[in-house]
């Protein structure tokens, strides 16, 4: 289903063993979900979004609620900022002080986040979910499954058909089973 | 926003220094984040159920499209079965041969594979999606982004508030910002 015949990224980042794969080169035929994992493709990276979007902000608070280690942590915020979805902010001037916040890049990865902690939801929470997530302005809880606007419906998996889209260097039409 | 004030996972798997960090004891509270990522929170694991939505089913295939190493993608589906997220299939008796399904436990990560693919073609895809992903019945491009179903319109990150659920070990109500 999810990037029909294309296998790979067209991000040009460096090789690093902690993040798997590296990226292919540029004439690959690009893939959007690849693409993403290129950048935010591992549990520590993904724990540390999480916890900015909690209200977790600073250094030391990131160290400690993740228990991660300090080169591991700096390793990741720095990738982030990098990458332009955290930027580091002077919160104060005596010391000098900075944080990290989520830009409107970094918090556009919120609907991923919002999935994978669906899935923890309808997998691992036997006792229900331990959050969760409503729209500010009425409280209803907010709708996590894939839907179709035109017929206003959930779409189960083995519904879900993918098609080259405009970026695409397949020129055929083919349409790739989910199933 | 997500897991509130919960921070770790209540998962007992194996240490892995593959996977960063270990879930925490019985005794923390759980986080359906971290949940999912002790299961699927890396790169390869998440590419290896990408190409399973795609129609690549056997070892070989795999090995050859995403380029990895032939024990990393024997631990990462070895991994994949033992959580039920995946089952290993005999397709041929003589000589026998197996290939590799997704379950419904994991035919149903559909939706947050289809989220980080929605956060490339917005971020990476600069001359546009690669791949459309539509509804089977009718061809409506799917809807990718969390919408309240009261509302009935599209919840951006900054309206989205999290409270303790059913299985949260917290008592009060307390709303967390997600700004």
């Amino acid at each position: 289903m999810h990037c029909g015949q294309l296998t790979s990224s067209q991000l040009q980042i460096e090789t690093d063993p902690d993040y798997g794969p590296a990226p292919m080169g540029p004439s690959e035929p690009p893939c959007s979900i690849a693409a993403t994992l290129d950048v935010v493709g591992d549990r520590w990276t993904l724990l540390i979004l999480r916890d900015l979007f909690r209200g977790v902000h600073r250094f030391g608070e990131l160290q400690g609620d993740l228990g991660i280690a300090r080169n591991l942590l700096t390793d990741r915020l720095h990738r982030l900022v990098e990458h332009g979805l955290v930027e580091r902010v002077q919160y104060q001037d005596r010391p000098v002080r900075h944080e990290y916040r989520l830009t409107g890049k970094g918090a556009d990865l919120s609907p991923a986040l919002i999935s994978l902690m669906a899935w923890g939801d309808r997998w691992y929470a036997d006792a229900g979910p331990p959050v969760e997530l409503v729209h500010d302005r009425c409280g209803t809880p907010i709708e996590r499954q894939p839907k179709c606007p035109a017929c206003d419906e959930v779409v189960a998996p083995g519904h879900i058909r993918s098609r080259p889209g405009p970026g695409s260097p397949v020129a055929n039409l083919e349409i790739v089973d989910a199933s």
